[in-house]
Formats: C-alpha cells, sequence, structure tokens
C-alpha cells in the first residue's frame, strides 16, 4: 500500500474514550485528516481476553486501512497492551498504541515496558474500572468521583509515587481529582499527549505529515452500534460537537 | 422440539449478573438441571441497540435450544426489554425474562407494561451504571456505594415512590445501601425472586417440572470469552463456588 502525506490519520477504540487520544492529536497536529473507530458493538475491551481483543483489534484496523489511512493509532489501551505486535506485524502502515483497564494491567505490559533494562525504576499498576462510568456519566467533580479516586489511589501517594501514567484513555477526564488524591508532588502523565507526540514525530521523521492548508481538515467518525450515545458522550471526551457518525457493521 | 420435564432451564445473560437470577431459580426449584450461558465476549448488553441486542439475544437463545433446554430464562433486563418478542416468536420453548440498565430505560419498558391500563399507576425510572462496576467490584457496602445510590436514589425517595423495582440483576448485591437510602417505607422488588416464582409457576403449570430425586441436579455454565474472571466475579452473584466455565465459540 502506498503511504501518501494526504492519507488521514487512523484511530480505533472500543468506543468513546479513544476521542481524548484524537482531542491530543487534532490540537497537535492541526492539518491531519482522521478518521475514528469506535467499536461500540463490542465495547468495552477491558475485560476481554488477549485472544479476543487481538480478533477485534485486526478488524477494525483493515475497516481503516480500506479507507487509506496512512498512519494506525491504536487508541485503546487494552488493545495496545494486547494487539500491538500482531498488528505492526499485519500492516503496511506505520502503527502507533497508548500507553490500565483490568486487561492492561494484568498483561503487566507497563510494567515490562517501563522497568526494561532500568533497574531504578520500580512500577506499580492498580486498576481503576470505576473512573470508566464516572467518565461517561459527567461525574468528574464532587465527592464521588473523589472518594472512589481515593479508594482506588491512596495506596501510590503512600508508597512515595513520583510518577502517574493515566493508563486508560478516559482518566483525563478525572484528571482534577485524580490530582487531588495524590498531591502536587506527582506528576501526571498523560497517554494522549505522550502519544499525539509521538505520532507528530514519526509522521515528520518519514515525510508524511500533511501540507498546511487554509481549510479545516476533514474528521470522520464510525461506529459500530448506533450512534446517538457516541455523539451525545463522545463531546465531553472531545471537548468539541462531534457532528455526526455512521455506523458501520463489522462482524467477526 | 419435544419438551420434556427432565431437560434442563436455559439462562443466558450478557455476562456475569444473570447468575442472581440463577440463584433465585436454584434456590425456589432445587431439583431443576440448568445450563448458564454469559456472553461474556460481548457484555455489557446496557449501551447498545435494541437490534445489537435482539441479534446477540437470538445466537444465545440458539446454543441453549441446541443442548435440549425445556424453558429459556433471558437473565438480562436488556436483553427481555429488546428481544422478548423475537425469542417468543421464534422460540419453540416458553420464554420468561426478567424487568433498568441505560437500554432498559431508554426502551420504555417498565413504564408500559406496568402503566397499562393502570390509570393510577406513575412509574418513574433512573439508570444507574455505576452500580453495574460496584456490584463487580465488590464495593457493596461503605461510603462509595452508599454516596452514589443516594445520587441515584435521593430523587425517588423525595418523591414518595413506595415501590423500587431492582431492574437490572446487578442490583440484588447492592440491595443494603439502596435500602438504606430509600428508607425503610419503600418496598424493594428483587426480579431475580420474581423471575424464579414465575418460572415455578409455568413449569407446574405445563407438567415441566423436574421429579424430585435424591441427587443433586446438574449445573453447567458457558462463557464466550475467556472464564477467569466469569468463574472468580460471578461465585459472588451466585453465592456458591463455579466449579468451572467452558469457553464456546459465538461468532456474529
Amino acid at each position: 500500500m502506498r503511504q501518501d502525506s494526504h492519507g488521514p490519520i487512523g484511530v480505533f477504540d472500543s468506543g468513546i474514550g479513544g476521542l481524548t487520544v484524537l482531542k491530543a492529536l487534532m490540537a497537535r497536529l492541526p492539518h491531519e485528516r482522521t478518521l475514528y473507530l469506535g467499536d461500540t458493538a463490542r465495547v468495552p475491551y477491558g475485560t476481554k481476553s488477549g485472544e479476543v481483543v487481538t480478533r477485534y483489534s485486526l478488524k477494525n484496523a483493515e475497516f481503516l486501512l480500506e479507507r487509506g489511512i496512512k498512519l494506525l493509532v491504536v487508541a485503546c489501551n487494552t488493545a495496545s497492551a494486547a494487539a500491538l505486535p500482531a498488528l505492526s506485524a499485519t500492516l503496511p502502515v506505520p502503527v502507533l498504541g497508548v500507553i490500565g483497564t483490568p486487561g492492561t494491567i494484568r498483561s503487566g505490559a507497563y510494567q515490562r515496558a517501563l522497568e526494561a533494562g532500568q533497574p531504578n525504576v520500580s512500577v506499580k499498576a492498580r486498576a481503576c474500572p470505576l473512573f470508566v462510568p464516572l467518565a461517561e456519566e459527567g461525574w468528574t467533580t464532587g465527592d464521588v468521583p473523589l472518594l472512589v479516586a481515593r479508594e482506588y489511589l491512596a495506596g501510590f501517594a503512600r508508597d512515595g509515587v513520583d510518577t502517574l501514567v493515566l493508563g486508560c484513555t478516559h482518566y483525563p477526564l478525572l484528571k482534577g481529582v485524580i490530582a487531588e488524591v495524590v498531591g502536587p508532588h506527582v506528576s501526571l502523565v498523560d497517554s494522549a499527549e505522550a502519544t499525539a507526540e509521538a505520532v507528530a514525530e514519526l509522521l515528520g521523521a518519514r515525510g508524511l505529515l500533511a501540507p498546511e492548508s487554509s481549510t479545516t481538515p476533514e474528521h470522520a467518525y464510525f461506529v459500530t452500534d448506533v450512534p446517538e450515545r457516541f455523539v451525545e458522550v463522545g463531546a465531553r471526551f472531545l471537548g468539541r460537537p462531534i457532528p455526526s457518525a455512521e455506523q458501520v457493521d463489522l462482524r467477526f
């Protein structure tokens, strides 16, 4: 497949969470066209096996490839942890993932990547599944998210953790309460922003950056279930309205 | 298809929640064999469209029918609201549902059923999506579930609601905090128990009750994704250990 700087960036996620990654991409690379696929018929991936998640991920990637993407962003932490090797081995375009859902934590992917060859780095991981419905419900401030964050993260504060990776695309919406619980001495790493930076570097290095243009680039959205909830809840994640999303039938 | 009193009762759900219905069935009908299918590869159904949920439900029912069930219990509120007419029209065995996830609430099924022909009945419904991960995490007592329940249900108490239907199979695990929030004057209706009673009546009326026996009947469990989490979390829902669950491949 020919890679063309005019092609769009493809982004997929199990649902709406990856829109925080798309938001960071749009901010960092405002001239790029994007195609976003939310596999809302099969969401969530976090509680599913690596084998199942890999099967779904390959199908999602195939859908986007058929539409001429020049690069694929796996904007789902679980799919990144489970399927990145299979996707990179199979696809004719560069593939980037994000850096936990239970599936990500269980896979041990962060610990392996961060501890590899770094004897002074120690990594503790905690799955925070309640953060996902809190973000989707829009309960991002107030007592409930604060108590939930305390329950999940108080141990980190006690353990003297100095850096906290927000290892799920939903978590940036809860950055405020997370910061309040862990305190000002803990750096929060937002994997959406880190991913956007990595995409910019890779496209630049390969001469694949879209040419600057005075017109706004197109952004298209696809979902595998009815689009209403995606459009409504997704706008909060993307930080801008989603004009429409097209339902596509990916059966597997 | 021949209906035989010796056949098992088939029960399906999107995942583990239906195990609260199975628990009530086992208590009410201790001589019945059961087959339980948790569609864990596609859980949750609550945020998916009626069309998608109906497609999944028909496939689940087909799997159980092939194993000779004499009656089908749809132990998922979303699937009951979306797919009961299609299932009843298609299947050669009796079908019973349970009585909301967002999908159930959105469908208006409760309101229609309860208000039909009863001018003095007024129904208010509220989706409580955070109850599901709370139940699965085992956070069923303490400040977090209490605050969440208050946030969702305080309006009911103010409105003078006298009866509260626990409209999702996960909610019986949170009965304690729910009762605390709504107070002693509100009757809680546990749809798992109501469903078990309806199954007993139907089997009795059709002469399909299993003959009493001195041996313990068999209970088999099937899932569409890896069984580890189902077996572990499910035991809390079922109130007894799940010795094993068989992974089956239902693609659609």
